[in-house]
């Protein structure tokens, strides 16, 4: 109790950024939505940059981890609110085909491509206006408010982005901010120290902010080109032309701007971390595996994760498939590689696999009795092992074996369910592609 | 050479953060180094946070990644630059006996550990007085510039440090800048925009700064009460107090600050990377061995990982051990688990496993003729392996095993190949400490 209280003040160890929705999340969200907001609402999401302080050749928002770009995290993020209607990508021109490319191959139905202007102001703008005019002269139904983000900030929760569009509804306009992490100096023209600003007086401007649609309409058609060309604050224009002051709301940290090479691999440790919360262990109905399974919920969730005992993935238990991404299959008979292509097909029938790799780690439990070592099988088992995996990989879903070999001797067993205990959190929280097919030893 | 500018140019992509220093490097830095100071210079590391935005119970400085808590990787950063005479590190009294622990577990030398106070200015004072006078009494060499940084930003360049303290000794003061992220707003009251700053004009104000010895000492004998204790910015004392503006230097973004959970994976990933750049397959001597190194180095270096291919770790080959982090012995004998061993032996006269994990990985070629799998040895090599792993992780060396058959029909040979490439990387990246004493197939 005492610890779920801390993590949530911390906020971003609470484990909720990313946390992917299942079907009954989604109902909840659904209906926690239509409480919340009460008239339409849209998102533009700049997505042209560079990308150059990554250090990577690739723009950040196309770079790729666990088999998707960070753009369709992004995209997802706001795609599972149920009350956002609509969401502008801006992309440079040039990126055009490979944004559809990403739109169609993780199946995002929300989102309409615009292309991009020369300057951050001018590509919000020109996704501002395809909410309203379309170039081949269709009308969307125009939102009332509009939340603009960051193709390159993968990580807000559906909360804060209601505080943000009511705020905005009710206000004109709303943004997010994040406390100064570093003081804020003056330098002179010549490069010493004019003056530090008092850190507690001032905010970062961060992402989402919201708008009253008209109203940020009507501010960029009255700014500057100085404005469309240097400027960057949307807060600052709707200030200044609309005299309409943006009330400020403070955000979590995960809001924070995937910009170097080492924010990504933050992402993905926050995406992986989410994706290990919870496994499920399927016994096929044997006495024996029901132990070992009883056994790792006790020690995986000593570390942490929450682990669901079921007998088969069949019926009822089907429910299973859609709110977890990792399945041990303990087996005590050899031939039972045919209940990891059982599981595959299901997964593959509710389309799982599609945002996420998932992991199904199959735990073969050999008895006192067998001597594998010396058995033919076991040549045999690899190789099928590693052609399962090799065909599983194309689909998103990535197999393991490991062999647990069940000593009678008291000690020996509980140090190999420890053995198995580490391995199975490693290769779910790794989700390692280069390791799939292989039969470990626990 | 195209490639190497636009790593250049972007910095932390560069590979030079936690670039760890060969022997080699070490003479070469010491050369630069006695040419570029030639006065005494001191560090004080305030580490005394109780990191409660990292969401972890422990403070951040004293989070571990890969066997070793953050604030020895920052100490390393700066004891392993000759110019530096000492380092004081500023610890709450409750960290007092931790920080002594990891002190004498990592063999950190110029180290003195003092007493925080109840604020971070109070903090560095003690340090900074620490290095003029010891509570006993005793006085150590006064430096003439005193360097001050975060125990949590655990990545500085050598070449940085020199530009900071040649510019405090010229001007007196001079700290690192960061350009804005986010524009920086001020709140009025009652929440809502006042103005916005323009984000050209300001800076971040960063770590490290330099300072004259005598001049942050006056600086601080001479701040009020209010100053210790709620300011935060050292730059402004000595302007304040002493009347000298700090030159401003821009440093790389590498020198960000270890703040939330996510940079903990963030500051793992980067050293990993580093860990990755190179490794040393020995061949044994065999022809066969030999060439499948030789295709090792050609496919790996694709993946940016450059190979040197010995034959053994005798004679002039050990300086191998003092280079790199990643060992792969090829065998085509299988009882050679013994080439393991010699190695581990090796790398523990040479004390190369204290500060990074070193990575052994074992790949065995069988021959054509071989049919391992019904043959007697497999079961014993696994357990001699797993037991060899074992023994060789409480020396923080990292164990695999990897078979991979020498098929004559040149595609499956290919596949292979490619297959153990894969494996290898993946190992070598990932020093997943769960997998060590597992037998893979390629």
């Amino acid at each position: 109790m005492s610890r779920a209280r801390t993590k949530a003040r911390h906020g971003e160890a609470c484990g909720k950024p990313g946390d992917f929705p299942t079907r009954e999340a989604e109902l909840e969200k659904h209906i926690a939505g239509c409480r919340g907001v009460s008239f339409p609402v849209a998102v533009v999401l700049p997505a042209g940059g560079s990308g150059e302080r990554t250090g990577l050749s690739t723009p950040k928002q196309f770079c790729t981890f666990l088999n998707r770009p960070l753009i369709s995290y992004t995209i997802q993020t706001f795609e599972r609110v149920p009350w956002i209607q609509s969401i502008v990508v801006v992309v440079a021109k040039e990126s055009f085909g490979l944004m559809m490319d990403i739109i169609n191959r993780f199946h995002h139905t929300k989102v309409l491509v615009v292309p991009g202007g020369s300057t951050r102001h001018r590509s919000i703008f020109n996704g501002v206006r395809a909410l309203s005019q379309r170039e081949d002269g269709t009308v969307l139904v125009k939102p009332k408010v509009v939340i603009i983000h960051d193709a390159v900030r993968p990580f807000v929760e559906e909360d804060f982005l209601l505080k943000i569009a009511v705020a905005a509804e009710e206000q004109g306009a709303a943004g997010a901010t994040r406390p100064l992490v570093s003081t804020v100096i003056a330098s002179t023209s010549d490069g010493y120290l004019d003056h530090s600003l008092e850190r507690t007086k001032y905010k970062a401007s961060e992402m989402p902010q919201g708008f009253l649609y008209d109203l940020i309409y009507e501010a960029y058609q009255s700014c500057s080109e100085l404005d469309f060309e240097f400027g960057t604050e949307c807060l600052h224009l709707v200030l200044r032309y609309c005299g309409t002051s943006a009330k400020l709301i403070e955000g979590p940290p995960t809001l924070w701007k995937v910009t170097y090479k080492r924010d990504l691999a933050a992402a993905e440790s926050i995406v992986k971390e989410t994706l290990s919360q919870s496994a499920c262990v399927v016994t096929g109905g044997s006495v024996r595996a029901a132990e070992l399974a009883g056994e790792l919920q006790k020690n995986m969730g000593v570390l942490g994760m929450e682990v669901e005992v079921i007998s088969d993935l069949v019926a009822d238990n089907v429910k299973s498939l859609s709110s977890k991404w990792n399945f041990i299959l303990v087996s005590v008979n050899i031939h039972s590689l045919s209940e990891v292509e059982k599981t595959l097909t299901v997964l593959e029938d509710v389309d799982r696999a599609l945002l996420h790799p998932v992991v199904i780690i199959w735990v073969h439990l050999e008895s006192p009795e067998d001597d594998s070592s010396v058995s033919e099988g076991t040549s045999g088992k690899r190789a099928a092992m590693m052609d399962l995996a090799l065909g599983a990989k194309l689909r998103n879903a990535l197999v393991y074996g490991i062999q647990i070999h069940h000593s009678k001797e008291a000690q020996l067993w509980e140090r190999s369910v420890e053995k198995l205990v580490q391995i199975l959190s490693a290769l779910i929280r790794d989700r390692n592609p280069a390791l799939t097919g292989q039969l470990l030893q626990a």
